[in-house]
């Protein structure tokens, strides 16, 4: 088999590059190593940018998305007993974010692929990427029992962290920037209605906790946990109450979350993870394959986004033009950016939780930066400004 | 001798507040350690904020400030081998500093007291503060070889980091704050003009850099070094090539510093601390005594002005009204803007200097940090609020 654009990895980059590159007239085809049940499953961000539901919408998947997605016109920040909340169209000239599931976007772009797009392949596992340094790469996978071969002008790794795409770039020439964080996240999904329209996020002694939600009847919740964390150890009550305790207003001690029956409940570790250059040769990472962040920015998504906007862009400029420039130019292009997200979540992870070795000082500056981002119209601006997504080409 | 407020350190704190005391008909005593000499010679800070400025004039002390002082109207920042100014009045709707050494401030302020102030005694070695929780605190000390006493209604402890007012605050009451940071700035005075006419602070990956001054003919020039560095180990042309190293500038190669005598030259640790409360019965901490911050942020002499600011308008009230409301409210007055010059100081710091067990993530993260400040204007606007200082209520 031969398409101009294998693409390794059918979540929503993947899927996203495919419908665009559809789009532009430009043929793919997508490996992606799980069933379709799975993929549509499996529990990841939540948080649409703008550039995000633009992208979603111009493709074709924006029907659901604007029946079912929450617009969120701000988040609210508990620090030291208090509320603030973060206006961000006053703070963005008018920019919001929107609450709809990856799971729901996956399963949009999964729909459309397979009505009228290219070739979609489940329980497809690539386990060799070879020739991206010359003209025809090609990617060894094994699907229906057999070994199988895609010849491609391009292939694209939107295969995650754990993919096999990023290997493909030789040790000498990539460089890998890490940090671990020392804590997790403890995430539930709850039959209970989000107790306040918006995200909260609260800094306590005791540890980070976030209040999100997946619809008006099924709320997400976090809570930092240390790394190691078996989820059996969290009974639901002792959930709900550490939520209480984390999320507690000292001029509303009665407030508390609407509990419900607790459907799912997952360790999710932290971790910061940027592998450059993003182009070697015909070979090009996009998504998670390329950078991880920590997901209290919620950034991992909207990253992915943006990395397939700006590769389609390339590709239809080379299908055009014949010119690779835009091709070449990805890698810095979306570096730019990534490291922009990069600061952000790690502004935001380290300003929010507890680090079980911080210091009575470190503390301290915690909630002198959240204070001031509650006094300040320049510092929540600039909090506004990163989390609901900077400009494409900023 | 009894008086109203003994002030401990004739230090720029102290001899400011003795001044805002003459000038509200409050007698005080300034008791300080050293002799004149060695207190208009010692080496500090050399930015003025604004508000600093402001009450500097208001006492009386402004004439040679102000013939003497340079307003400076930005920053520039160097990363990544290219500069950026950062523009103060434009981004603080008008804010400016003032270059004016510490030195000039002090013996400004000396001339002054001794002039018409109250007593100003040099070589008076404090050894005792009793009963600051009584009515009649006491303070023992030593002058032309005598042991004597001062009895008053309040002592003020101005005699910094490692005076011995903050020792009268009993140990259950204090909780102390503090950081140490993993390197030193190697400063020198030469004869030389300074290459630029206003502050450059560098990052670079040999450390951090700052090209300051004290007049159109005499540079202040930093360099960051290891803790413990002996200054004997640095050369005049080690310390000038290691200068240049770290300003260069990659599309301006031939750019170098303008060359001189080096008068002085000397290894500053750096530190942050806060002492929490800054208040204890009759005994009230300013300056440096209750707080240290590392100086890249220029904040230490403008935070211990702002304190006495505070102070000299309680005192009044109290003698006005014999109202104790704003000396009670001291502390958390004081706080609110000694922690968010912390936390300025912190991210000044932290941003620019480079740790010896930094990560390349935490290198990235940095210079992300500052190219965000060279492109969005709420990063830069923060910086240069924080840097002009904030409103005295802010």
């Amino acid at each position: 088999m031969h398409t101009t654009v294998g693409i390794i990895g059918g979540g929503p980059a993947g899927l996203l590059l495919a419908r665009l590159l559809h789009n532009a007239g430009i043929d793919s085809v997508v490996l992606e190593r799980k069933d379709r049940a799975y993929v549509e499953q499996r529990q990841r961000a939540g948080i649409l940018e703008q550039a995000t539901v633009d992208v979603l919408r111009a493709c074709g998947a924006g029907a659901r998305l604007d029946a079912e997605g929450m617009p969120h016109d701000g988040i609210e920040l508990r620090f030291a007993g208090r509320a603030h909340r973060v206006d961000f169209p006053e703070l963005t000239g008018g920019r919001r974010v929107w609450v709809y599931a990856q799971t729901e976007v996956v399963k949009d772009l999964i729909a459309l692929q397979l009505a009228d797009g290219g070739p979609l392949l489940f329980e497809a596992e690539v386990h060799a990427v070879e020739g991206v340094d010359g003209d025809r790469p090609v990617i060894r996978y094994t699907h229906e029992g057999r070994e199988q071969t895609l010849t491609c002008d391009y292939v694209v790794g939107c295969d995650g962290f754990h993919g096999v795409a990023r290997d493909a770039v030789p040790e000498g020439v990539r460089t890998t920037y890490e940090r671990t964080y020392p804590y997790s996240w403890l995430g539930i999904l709850a039959d209970a209605p989000p107790v306040y329209d918006e995200l909260i996020y609260a800094h306590s002694e005791r540890g980070f906790a976030l209040a999100s939600m997946r619809s008006p009847s099924v709320s997400r919740l976090y809570l930092q946990v240390p790394n190691g964390t078996d989820p059996a150890d969290w009974s639901d009550e002792r959930i709900w109450d550490e939520l209480d305790a984390r999320f507690a207003l000292t001029a509303n001690p009665g407030w508390r979350l609407k509990r419900g029956t607790v459907t799912a409940k997952a360790v999710l570790p932290m971790r910061s993870h940027v592998t450059e250059p993003m182009r070697y040769g015909r070979l090009l990472l996009a998504g998670d394959a390329a950078h991880i962040v920590p997901p209290t920015g919620a950034k991992g998504l909207n990253l992915a986004a943006t990395d397939v906007i700006v590769l389609a862009r390339a590709f239809a400029r080379l299908k055009e033009t014949g010119s690779t420039e835009l091709l070449d130019a990805y890698s810095d292009t979306c570096l730019r950016r990534v490291w922009r997200a990069e600061h952000f979540s790690y502004f935001m992870t380290t300003t929010l939780h507890a680090d079980p070795e911080q210091s009575p000082f470190e503390t301290k500056l915690q909630l002198s930066q959240l204070h001031r981002v509650a006094t300040s119209r320049h510092a929540a601006a600039e909090l506004a400004e990163n989390y609901t997504g900077l400009a494409l080409e900023g």
